[in-house]
């Protein structure tokens, strides 16, 4: 029987590259958006939408969980608006926390992803987890996913699902290199924090996916702000 | 500064005595209702709505989070209208998983409680998960907590937030004692998982608690089907 995989698909680039990379071991994918009312989250829903066409993920295969309350629980510039989404800085690369962090967000995406594997079967769960990209937040290091797999096999009735993080340690310039080599659409995702109709070029994860593009030469598909 | 404490009220029997519990240690008390819509979810809410009020719960510190989507994930007698919920079995009571299991239910139930408690403070986290009440289940074993408490100090920004689990290795005889002791209002809990106005008296759920009871020659308060 095919192999069953679980890809969590933010609609950012690194989420792209990440079915590219699923995509390569031939296995039945299901792809998982979790809409948790950021300030972006009709952009990268729309992108979620055009990852699933190109890569030809069927309805039943997609699933979109809705997380208004994320919004009520506040004390995030992604989800509260009463806190400005800072420009970057070099303060959020160097370990600080940035107020764009969701407390323990990762801890419920990666719970609702092994309860809908475990309910159908699916062994493996994609998630494009990357301590470059942020550096301070404690649920992107990879000593967390080790013990979230441990969690996984304490919580759950079978115990063999597994988290894996393919784009972890990569920097920037390797994910888009990589995403390159397997034509990841990159003109179907979005990284920009802030909300607007084109990427503003100046939050953190605009100047580190421009500065992956220019490191290899490649200039991102996507518009940005001119100013 | 008062310490701050969490409490997940289910509804339940159990979830009133540990309201008891945490009531004792003069904390200011936050109380966490997640609706997962399961069959009893109305009278749930009920319950967690008079336990508020019972132990003066104001209104900014009570939460009640809609899960709603679980039911899209099914697999559990407890969701899924199409399961259908057994009668009290000695089986299920020799560790084999019940069919009232959500998958993965109490992990997305603990990461949600220590976000809210993460953005305002709070330090400790009362689950009424008890072993004898649901030895099938994985997610209700202590070594699943322990796991889950070393997933927080990866996962958060202090690392400092705790599950505790009170009732973990209490026999029901235990439980409504120690209920009985601290004033638990009794008649604000509700434990049967069928859906109906009275409770069955035959389900696990309902077995267990009048059992609990009649092993304290105590009266449970509320009213049972006769037939």
């Amino acid at each position: 029987m095919q192999k069953k995989s679980l890809i969590l698909v933010s609609g950012g680039m690194d989420s792209g590259v990440l079915c590219s990379i699923a995509a390569q071991t031939k296995d039945e994918l299901y792809f998982l958006h979790l809409n948790y009312h950021n300030k972006t989250h009709i952009k990268e829903l729309s992108c979620f939408r055009k990852l699933c066409t190109h890569f030809n993920i069927p309805a039943e295969r997609q699933k979109i969980i809705d997380l208004a309350f994320l919004k009520d629980i506040g004390s995030s510039s992604l989800t509260d608006s009463s806190i400005e989404v800072s420009d970057f800085s070099e303060i959020s690369l160097q370990g600080e926390i940035p107020s764009s962090y969701v407390p323990f967000r990762n801890s419920i995406i990666l719970s609702l992803a092994v309860s809908w594997a475990e309910s159908i079967g699916i062994r493996s769960i994609y998630i494009g987890a990357n301590e470059e990209d942020s550096p301070g937040y404690p649920d992107c290091r990879q000593s967390y996913y080790d013990c979230f797999n441990q969690l996984i096999k304490q919580g759950t009735k079978e115990g063999d699902i597994q988290i894996l993080t393919p784009l972890i340690s990569l920097m920037k310039k390797e994910i888009v290199e990589q995403g390159n080599q397997l034509h990841t659409p990159f003109e179907h995702t979005w990284s920009c924090y802030k909300e607007a109709d084109i990427a503003c070029g100046k939050c953190d994860s605009c100047v580190l996916r421009l500065k992956g593009f220019a490191q290899n030469d490649l200039k991102d598909p996507i518009d940005y702000q001119k100013d």
